[in-house]
């Protein structure tokens, strides 16, 4: 049996390849996000996605500290490590967490509720374990690779803050401060996300898997959202036998509506 | 079958219990430390140690990012994360690993030499690496509890530092900063770490696992000395039969003495 080793893309080729998950894969593409960026949803479904997507953000300090803990090199230890005091602040009701925490609180729903994780969806949980794990059991490079989802976040971020400030203006603009941060930071740690990766992932097989980690960690968002409007659809302007990818019926509500 | 449910300790038993395994394992103890510090190591041995110890240090800041990568806790992985940082430095040659560095360098080590590992004895390896193993598999309060040895640093620190200044005036003073930074730091990460066990780690069974995560730790460290001791003793004024644990001869020295 021969081993046919390929050669590495260039740096043009395998930017691209990341890219062009990005523009067929990204969340920016499913229903739900769509729903709300148009102002379709209900104060209910935003009180959802909100509450679900911290248990997200509630993770993403964990998933780098897994990164720094496979990481063997200090010089890019050093450029990661901001990413954790982002998230959780220096002091308590600082940093990334707690902004998100704000915007909970501005949506209706109370610090315990949120802090409790009884809103979150099992999809919802599932997906966002598997990220942790992925960055803990995957080569750091290419956990440093499914982080890349960045390099799209700035636009949808954008469309969704003027969606908020048009559409949801039952949220106070206070609430919005994760969204703003967001948009500073996202372009910064993206860029640096893709140098790393570009620098580190080397083989044709390192590359391949950058782009899989990164097609990977798209699934993850939009599982997400899957779970979401599974839940808490159907979507405004869309028969309930659509709102989701099968023809199963909507789930009956959970206990403790939003 | 029954079980029996033990009351937890009250918090003075606990702390005695973690102070009595140091009093019993920590590394102070081991022959190899106390020749060094009564003056007697020569200076291949003093390299050996000081090339084997540079990769523990390596390993420190993966340690402490798997206790954060495990602790669903923002107000714990706050106290945690400046370990990494104290340990990474801000930028290129600040921190402890480039201090470390320097003191191979003052002891006629190149730095080349140094980060090649070539020198690592697989004894130290293992050790380290089992290390690194339990703060990612144990619950974070245990791989917490195992960062204790700091609570025994600072003596064995201060006693080390006038050896070196008295018998090692071949080593440069510049040479001796870490254990200068070391003396002021282990206090304060100890005091922290002490507190954070004690009130994480509230069932007997928590507990127990805390001791034990000490003494694991204390065997991390002893067994790295006892890989030199056999590696590069004989020590000085102990026959060759007594210089280790058993009666094995000592194996031959290694390709590319230092």
């Amino acid at each position: 049996m021969s081993t046919v080793i390929l050669e590495p893309w260039d740096h043009e080729t395998f930017v691209a390849q990341l890219r062009a998950v990005g523009m067929t894969r990204y969340h920016h593409l499913h229903p739900f996000h769509q729903a709300m960026n148009r102002g379709a949803l209900s104060p209910e479904q935003i009180r959802a996605w909100i509450v679900n997507r911290f248990y997200y953000q509630q993770h993403i300090p964990m998933k780098d500290a897994a990164i720094l803990a496979n990481c063997p090199l200090p010089e890019v230890r050093r450029l990661w490590l901001h990413r954790i005091s982002d998230h959780d602040g220096e002091h308590e009701d600082e940093g990334g967490i707690a902004a998100w925490l704000k915007l909970a609180e501005a949506s209706g729903l109370s610090r315990e509720e949120v802090l409790s994780g009884r809103h979150v969806l099992p999809g919802v949980r599932f997906a966002v374990e598997a990220y942790v794990t992925f960055a803990r059991q995957q080569p750091w490079p290419l956990a440093v690779a499914s982080s890349l989802t960045e390099l799209f976040s700035p636009d949808l971020m954008s469309e969704r803050l003027a969606a908020f400030e048009r559409y949801y203006t039952w949220i106070s603009p206070e609430g919005l401060t994760y969204f703003r941060a967001r948009l500073q930071q996202a372009p910064r740690d993206a860029a640096q996300a893709l140098e790393l990766t570009v620098r580190y992932c080397t083989t044709r097989q390192l590359q391949e898997g950058a782009v899989q980690a990164l097609a990977f960690k798209c699934d993850v968002l939009w599982s997400m959202l899957d779970a979401l409007q599974f839940a808490y659809g159907p979507l405004p302007g869309e028969p309930a036998q659509t709102a989701a990818s099968t023809s199963a019926p909507t789930p009956a509500p959970q206990e403790g509506r939003l």
